[in-house]
């Protein structure tokens, strides 16, 4: 076999380990019984391990090595010379973490993130502490070994955004809390505060599953190509771009839980599942970033679920599922849709505040990695920061510390993918709305599907062979501007909360 | 290490991947979308190589004869011989086939069975033949790696019931058949034919559901141990002792499918669920043999849920849930789910003709290896014996030789483990009858929780620790004996019957 076959084997087999794990997390996750965890645990251990044994093999390095040598590289193929950069950062980051430490983080997070579940339904942080504390331990064991960017965080923020940096995210998220605080403050003070009381009633859940699913259809949502299931907390997996998984969780007398959470985890779905076929089977085969992943949930969930063309579009079809909504007429319903609340859970937070509540998650991750801060003190720290960012308190855990799955799985630097989400996304209607004038006449008359091809040609198909920059830089323009945002933002809430009143 | 726990790692790394294999498979057939199933067929293929290269490698080939040496032997506790020598069995019939041919062998069976479902659902039989060609195929150039027995099917045989051999099982259903024919011939003479009527109507689907979990807790089939899902053809996996999962299909007019499945699959999943801790990560955690297997899962459906008593204690149950059945007395109900009628479908045949199928496929299979039987016959042979047999002829291929998923993975020579289970489950029950006198009170008391420990004493703890023969004389003090069989099924059809008239 020559180097290339030989390297794009080990590839596809790298990746194919990478789908049998994300079944067995999913399933995990979906409803395996509790006395099987232990055992199953151990499996996912052995398989990553095994996974991880092919991501730092010495052949693997030694073919990366002959096929950037000059004479190789330039008779690759785009795809192979894109596929070999991405294996070779990843070989890199990989190869400097001994097997045995990275098998032991594998089992650590499996066990928490079941732990986590309980301890979550339970309120009892204490028990998930020492697991806690545990992770955090390890993360910085391999912080050391990958090295110390320009602070111990910095090393785990470059992960999921790459080239992203402590700097540059102080500079944003000071930017934007700057002008979001003063909006969110004449948000307060309007008169014209939307009703909500009638979001909170009786909806039955089979419906909502039925309306989940007419949804998803109408944003381009292959079921053929996925599945739908519920699971405590919202997310979306793609195995291959024939099998992206997404749950929801449906709550008996809240529709919006479940409505804007399936329309999130879509967004990630069509990312996956519309994929370049050429790139099925390698490592390039998924989103680029956990960013500009988090730019498609919330494009699809709050720049087109929330907008008000979109709910003239689908509102009879609601109000059709659930008699109750028969008195509520489409602005009502739309303005319930936006108010601006500072709230306790970050899932269910307005499109405005979300951003303050991935502020605070980013600056306890710092303070965890650049201060030394400990799992004993996380409770503190949050209710503190809620205090002071928004002006809530958490009566208890589950509903503050322990509300996101994310610290129990490990990934910690992924939360700021969120806001970075925010802003491409405005970033990119921008561009979407001067390409496509009748974009919102198009939303208006439920016609998604060009919505749906114009990110897919531009975004969905390319997975990881363009970087978050590139795509941005190329779709846009300009490189990240959080500016886009603000102004988004600004105009949304000014119609809602009639703010040139104010 | 030494040689022992070198040993234990490699067995514990293969029933890993055994359990994650056990999970792809169990997700393919409950449910994952179909766009997927190619890559998801390559994942599986890959795993599928490296867990044969683990149970093939030298290393392990060199541990084996290390621990069969006598001195190391003789230290070894008896779980750790009973490993060894399971370990020897399968690494001596592993080793013979070449990897390349296995995983070929493993990639084909997994489409053939994503194909099945579909060619079973369209009644398109033409489309799926190629693939059982391929299969025969592959399954003959096995057959003559691993060696041909007395005859070529006999060394398939072996693999699911060990020892079992074409001479015994020629004799013994012969046996059968020349007992059971002239039963079934004065039951199709009785007047008395019992009503059934009342078991084709509409049955609301979830009150089916509900029924089927009430029973499986009534069995002792522990939910947080395992779940219930649905697919096309029922079946159980055991992925460890504390996860276990069934699946049942529940028809909108029948109420007996779903529940006898269900009990059907509860058995072989009580017998997963109760296999000894000590025996967790090892290879000998599963049942010992296919028909011990069998003869737990129609135990529970025939002898125990078939039963008048079992009836007794939970008709009522049944009829709250089922308000159509209010005017069915309990007898009625009993006979009507016993009735003798040769009919198309194995799975839903009754306890006497049930038999005859199995014959049928045995006979087919025979004729399939040691006569070169091809797949584009197999229709009409089929239907031919089914006209012999069971005086029935399918009216396609859908209810003829589709029916049945086995084919489709390869597992030629299970069947007749249907039939042995039968004949076990008869003579275990005449064992536990004596033992336990009381018996029939406590199932009419509704008490089968000392049923379920008898059986986890006797059998269910080992594993595969014992062989089924070994289990068989154990317990009953003698070799496995077919008249049980006709014992029981001559007194229970007498009286529902009434043949002492005839």
């Amino acid at each position: 076999m020559k180097p290339l076959e030989q390297f794009r084997l080990i590839n596809t087999e790298i990746k194919q380990y990478e789908e049998a794990l994300a079944v067995l997390y999913w399933d995990l996750r979906t409803g395996a019984p509790r006395k099987g965890m232990d055992t199953r645990t151990q499996v996912i251990g052995t398989l990553s391990a095994e996974m991880f044994a092919r991501s730092t093999s010495q052949q693997l390095g030694a073919l990366l090595t002959e096929l950037e040598s000059e004479e190789v590289w330039s008779e690759l193929s785009p795809l192979d010379q894109s596929l070999v950069k991405e294996s070779r950062l990843d070989y890199d980051r990989s190869v400097k973490i001994p097997p045995a430490l990275y098998q032991q983080y594998v089992i650590l997070t499996a066990q928490a993130e079941s732990k986590w579940e309980i301890c979550k339904e339970e309120n009892d942080y204490e028990s998930f502490q020492p697991l806690l504390d545990q992770i955090i331990t390890i993360t910085n064991e391999m912080i050391d070994l990958w090295g110390v960017k320009a602070s111990r965080y910095d090393t785990l923020l470059d992960q999921y955004e790459p080239g992203m940096t402590v700097a540059q995210l102080d500079h944003i998220f000071g930017d934007l809390r700057d002008q979001l605080v003063p909006l969110a403050e004449k948000i307060a003070a309007s008169p014209h505060q939307p009703r909500t009381d009638f979001l909170q009633q009786g909806f039955d859940v089979e419906q909502q599953k039925a309306y989940s699913k007419f949804i998803l259809e109408q944003m381009g949502f292959d079921f053929e190509a996925g599945r739908l299931d519920e699971s405590v907390h919202p997310f979306a997996t793609g195995l291959n771009p024939g099998d992206v998984r997404i749950t929801t969780r449906y709550l008996p007398n809240d529709v919006t839980s479940a409505l804007f959470g399936t329309i999130h985890e879509g967004g990630h779905a069509m990312y996956e599942q519309n994929i370049g076929a050429e790139l099925i089977g390698t490592t390039l085969c998924t989103g680029t970033s956990m960013g500009i992943h988090e730019s498609q949930s919330r494009f699809w969930e709050n720049v087109i679920g929330r907008s008000r063309p979109f709910w003239n579009a689908y509102y009879e079809e609601l109000q059709s599922k659930f008699p109750q909504l028969a008195s509520i007429d489409m602005d009502t319903f739309y303005r319930g849709n936006n108010v601006v609340n500072p709230s306790l859970i970050r899932i269910e937070a307005d499109e405005l505040t979300y951003n303050l509540h991935i502020i605070i998650r980013y600056e306890i991750e710092k303070m965890i990695f650049n201060e030394g801060l400990q799992a004993k003190d996380l409770p503190r720290v949050w209710n503190e920061k809620y205090e002071q960012y928004l002006g809530v308190t958490p009566p208890n855990n589950a509903e503050g510390v322990l509300q996101d799955v994310h610290w129990s799985g490990g990934a910690f630097g992924y939360f700021p993918s969120y806001s970075l989400g925010n802003m491409y996304a405005a970033q990119f209607m921008n561009t979407l709305e001067q390409q496509m004038p009748d974009v919102w006449a198009k939303v208006e008359a439920g016609d998604l599907h060009p919505i749906k091809d114009w990110l897919t040609e531009r975004i969905y198909q390319y997975g990881k062979m363009k970087s978050p920059s590139e795509l941005v830089q190329e779709i846009t323009n300009e490189p990240l501007n959080p500016q886009y945002l603000v102004e988004y933002l600004k105009e949304k809430y000014t119609d809602i909360y009639r703010l040139e009143e104010v």
